[in-house]
């Protein structure tokens, strides 16, 4: 049995046909929509040396597991599938698991196919009524919420997210759920326009110089440089600079100003599913309107380049 | 009154005659013993724009004082000194007050001279078994203390601090005192040796490239970016990366590690003087060993020099 995939090989994308994914201890999952992220582009500007099928963001449908109840089942799926005997793993959580393969990231063949594996455990069945097109928001949501295990962020917090992207418009968002001071600031009237509608501030980034120091929290998503150091202007001292954005290569930092004013900077990766996906069934965050635009699987190449180009946000593959 | 002064100013290091210092509402201290730290280093280097007489690390007399009980004390003494009206300063900690001024580093005269002058808030009685030569490093040994305020360490912690120096060797003591496995790790074996008198496990460091991610908390104390890059690779997932030492202009770093691996980085300055002063009566901190040469103030240009060089770990300066 043979399938399309959307596939990144020897510096290469292309659509394939390669065999229909069988592992025995897993699950097999036909994929009805996957989204393109920041990630498969950086992926593809040879990031961190993946090859294979890319793509992490998917809702799919279960075909065959070893855990029969799942079969026909509509899941998402938590990308870090651990080794499952380290500490880690044993308190529920790969996310850090040293062995752990990664979901169109590392060591596994991703989402952008017609079929994907992963275990039993990562899979989450969704609720009738979350539509696929919301569904397919569940991982880069649950991402975005992922900051509130890194940052303690409450009512009074005043956060600043620098990026209008679609990881930007989602941390915004995620943070607006908690704090009453989210400040989205981007490059883009049409991009920001969709958190504005959500009652979020928002600011283009030539209008912010003089809130130097005015926020606790700053959450870099726009995974360029400028957008670091415009979050490290924006912190007030022990403030909390987030890096959400995988960048590729080396960063220049400004050292002196974090010792001085003793700032803080912390990553953040993957968070955890059920918090997202029980947001999504409650319409408490708008991921539909970050769709930009849907292609079928066959068109990729053409997609994956469209997610590159200015104004838009998310892009879907439907195989 | 005319007094001596190690003076920066116009991009020129000298010793100058200057008027004693009189303010109406501050103390005048005349200085026993004055140390000179890599931030005067830094300083000489235009690092942060300060012209004037150098120096933050003192022990002295206080010569008059609007509060007399302190006429005649040894004291050391906080280097920041607040506005006295925000809401930092209200809480009794200036250190992050946006209009503070910093002893020999931010807008008033240091310690490398004859007397200097402190609002009477910044001073602290020395205990009259405190000899000068271990008082003069409540300054540097606060600093180092002052990580436990950016990061939780236990008797568990397994912390490393990168870099021999006079930082270095204060923190790794100072880690000491709470966590079980300190390692400092070095470029010189003499230096090295001051810590493994201690207690202190030590490694050069072109013998540690194998415990990569062996490490909770990661102290950067050596100024380098080499430092930076390699208290980064000890640090497993999630780890904390505390940068204790004023670096000069921007330093690279690999944003991606920080991200995926959600590691924290944490700026670190000033510390608490009381909790220091009180180690070093208990003499739980070895400073004397630190001590490499002292000088007559009016040799500072040499003891400068001299402080830049192999070998040398502390310089104190006698007016």
């Amino acid at each position: 049995m043979f399938m399309k995939a959307l596939r990144f090989e020897s510096g290469r994308l292309a659509i394939a046909e390669i065999p229909k994914p069988h592992v025995a201890e897993e699950a097999v999952v036909r994929v009805m929509l996957s989204g393109i992220c920041n990630t498969d582009l950086e992926i593809i500007r040879d990031y961190n040396g993946f090859e294979g099928t890319l793509g992490h963001e998917f809702v799919g449908v279960v075909e065959s597991a070893p855990a029969l109840s799942l079969v026909g089942r509509r899941v998402v799926g938590e990308i870090n599938a651990g080794c499952g005997r380290c500490a880690l793993c044993a308190v529920g959580d790969p996310r850090h698991c040293s062995s752990r393969t990664v979901l169109g990231i590392v060591g596994r063949d991703g989402a952008h196919a017609e079929f994907l594996s992963l275990p039993v455990i990562n899979l989450l069945p969704v609720p009738d009524d979350v539509p696929d097109e919301r569904a397919v928001f569940c991982e880069p949501l649950a991402a975005a919420l992922g900051i509130t295990e890194r940052v303690r962020v409450t009512k009074e917090t005043r956060v600043a997210v620098i990026g209008d992207g679609k990881l930007g418009l989602l941390c915004a968002q995620a943070m607006a759920l908690t704090s009453s001071h989210v400040l989205l600031v981007g490059r883009h009237h049409e991009k920001l326009r969709i958190a504005a509608t959500r009652g979020i501030e928002t600011a283009t980034e030539d209008r912010i110089k003089r809130r130097s120091g005015d926020f606790d929290v700053a959450v870099e998503a726009s995974g360029n440089e400028s957008g670091f150091e415009l979050a490290l202007n924006l912190l007030r001292p022990r403030g909390v600079l987030v890096l959400k954005s995988t960048f590729h290569g080396a960063t220049r930092i400004n050292a002196a100003r974090i010792v001085v004013d003793e700032i803080t900077v912390t990553g953040s990766r993957c968070g955890r599913f059920e918090p997202a996906l029980d947001l999504l069934q409650k319409g408490a965050v708008d991921v539909e309107s970050l769709i930009s635009e849907e292609y079928a699987l066959a068109q990729g190449l053409r997609a994956m380049k469209r997610a590159t180009e200015k104004g838009i946000v998310k892009v879907l593959l439907r195989p």
